[in-house]
């Protein structure tokens, strides 16, 4: 027998009226975004970032050059003259709001100050989207904003982080932590625009590339095993090098582009999660809470890098990597300028807390992404106290030591 | 040459990757939810209710009976121990939070004392969605506290007011009031099941029953002759005698059931109000700001009316209307408990600047629906000050004293 012609889905969008008062709404929504990749967006000569904020606008109503800007207070420091310039010279009155934009400050107040600034500036919700310029948690905070302002304004989003640029970018989270919950509360809001240029990477601090190096980690380890195995060559020609030498271009493009491909990959059917079992939640099972504790001294990326440390135990644990395979991801790791071992993996009930939390987030089951090999992943329900302190002493056992990056950095 | 074959509209449900660095991504949503009138759901022997919390869980982990209830402090003194029998009864371990909910609270940190409850319940974001029994106000606080909740925790309404079921209650709006705007932050956020019980309205105060009466009038008055008639009897028979002396039953039923039914025939096309010519908006024009201005004295319904006042008298300046329909028009309105007159339409330059901000709402015009007739409508952009300050003339002229209230309700 032949198999059945593949479908589309089928939507509904119909009210339906029943006897005796009862209705039932059936609605459908289309949501497209755009991610474009484009180096020096800021050069005063290149018309090309002004005509894309002016084409983004939706609104039919008559068009408006005010814009309200939202930068990072690190941004401003090395480019706010640079924007001043921009959108001076390109006939935006544009009005700015400085922000300072880390874990610490990612909280109700931040986005009361966004909120503020839009109120003040008298955003038009359809024809004067807000833009964001600065890392991640500076674009999940003003995403945050817009997205409950007026019930919905439209944003733009222009990272200036790696993690920014392949992460918090290019998806539609948004959100800050509240009360001892990483990202408890936030909506799923497409930026009419994500704007990614590479070329703000020239001025982040070494630390901050490997932040984002842990999320293109990530995103190797579950699904492709060249990316991988780039990202052992970055891990030895060395971080700063991979996005300054123009010998690493290649390089360098490639992991970065593979990596938002292999992200949108996943985002793309599941916009709004209502799948559980996502593989790009690998390395967010245990690092959430892991975060939250540490969040004076952990960057996200970092928690992130501990998770997958852990969680590359447990696969090894269940005879789903081999323990060379193991090795290679903790040294991995450390040539990315990421310490797989945090004393938070010595506290054993914080982890089982973790877990337990997660849980409640992903429906009553674990729904745990494990890596199968390097680049493959499964998803288990079943993790036990045991095999987290086993986890954990495959860690103790095997994370290279700080002085042995050197040797990989050749 | 025949018409074209009508098509059903086409959704994107894809991604696109160009090179050089660039992608699309375009996802459908697809929402659904239930209204459903039932009378009594809080007998203890109608397993309805418990049914229906159970039935409508979206998630496929094991099934849990922990339920978070947000109960109006006004509900609770009235309906408190009915609520904690049925709950008990019916096989629920529910907790419980009162919460005070009018306008003058209705704000984030009313917001924040949901969260905190949920976060302190340790809501399962699938498993257990937030019981929501209340008022319009109540409705919209929950609403927009579950909406950011974990990106998005289901909830359920139960509107125990007028205003409740049949506006509040039966659409996906919520949202809460923010610096002088109202519901100036929220979401679009639908209910998993909105279920209405008119036995609640047996114990609303006659004022209340008022408050929702004006948003059933502005529905008949931009959509339905039929129904406006149909509250020109109401308002002779008067409002308490409506809801309470089974003679109108009926009446009362028909009132109830087709001003859910207008009003859902207007919201499932446009339900994240993509088209900002939306007759719904009838009403609320002037009076978002009005409200806010006279936040301690004037219900939400009550602010409507006073802004349907004074658009009728924009209509009859138009010859939209004349000007026995718009006499006829106030006269309703007094008859249903509503006073056409408030002081803030003697301040025209709140009035101007509540147009102003409408504006800013609704894409640079001001798409202002004004009635044709009784129950049909128009929308414009070009309403003046001075057509402004004579549709306050005819108001001042015709509004009934509140003495006449005595005549007309026969």
């Amino acid at each position: 027998m032949p198999s059945p012609t593949p479908t589309t889905p089928s939507y509904r969008h119909e009210l339906s009226r029943r006897p005796g008062g009862r209705w039932r709404v059936d609605a459908v929504k289309q949501v497209s975004y755009e991610v474009l990749v484009r180096r020096d967006l800021l050069a005063v000569e290149d018309p090309y970032l002004a005509r894309a904020l002016r084409d983004c606008v939706t609104g039919s109503g008559t068009p408006s050059d005010r814009r309200l800007l939202i930068v990072d207070r690190t941004v401003e420091t090395l480019y706010g003259q640079a924007i001043d310039a921009y959108f001076a010279a390109h006939g935006f009155a544009a009005a700015k709001l400085v922000l300072d934009a880390h874990e610490q400050v990612k909280d109700w107040n931040s986005v009361e100050a966004v909120l503020a600034a839009m109120d003040d500036f008298g955003v038009d919700r359809r024809r004067e989207p807000v833009i964001a310029i600065g890392g991640g948690v500076l674009c999940d905070v003003v995403g945050f904003a817009a997205s409950i302002y007026r019930r919905g304004t439209p944003y733009v989003r222009i990272p200036t982080t790696l993690i920014g640029l392949i992460d918090a970018g290019v998806g539609v989270k948004t959100g800050v932590n509240h009360r001892s919950g990483k990202n408890r509360i936030g909506t799923y809001a497409q930026p009419l625009l994500s704007l990614l240029d590479t070329s703000f990477l020239g001025t982040l601090p070494a630390r901050h590339l490997s932040n984002g190096l842990a999320e293109i980690l990530k995103v190797a380890l579950v699904k492709s095993d060249a990316l991988f195995t780039s990202l052992e060559r970055a891990a030895r020609c060395g971080t700063r090098s991979l996005f300054d030498d123009p010998f690493h271009a290649d390089l360098a493009e490639y992991i970065t582009y593979e990596s938002i491909h292999l992200m949108l990959e996943e985002l793309q059917p599941n916009l709004w999660e209502a799948v559980l079992e996502r593989c790009v939640d690998y390395g967010h099972t245990f690092s959430p809470t892991v975060e939250m504790h540490s969040v004076a001294e952990l960057l996200h990326g970092e928690a992130v890098a501990v998770d997958m440390a852990l969680t590359t135990g447990l696969s090894v644990g269940r005879g789903l990597m081999s323990e060379e395979e193991g090795v290679r991801v903790l040294r991995a790791m450390r040539g990315l300028g990421l310490n797989p071992w945090n004393d938070a993996l010595g506290n054993h009930d914080l982890l089982c807390r973790a877990l337990e939390d997660t849980v409640r987030h992903r429906d009553g089951l674990q729904r745990l992404p494990l890596t199968r090999g390097i680049g493959g992943h499964v998803f288990v329900n079943d993790v036990t106290p045991a095999e987290i302190a086993a986890g954990v002493a495959f860690v103790a056992a095997h994370a290279p030591a700080a002085d042995e990056l050197q040797e990989a950095a050749v």
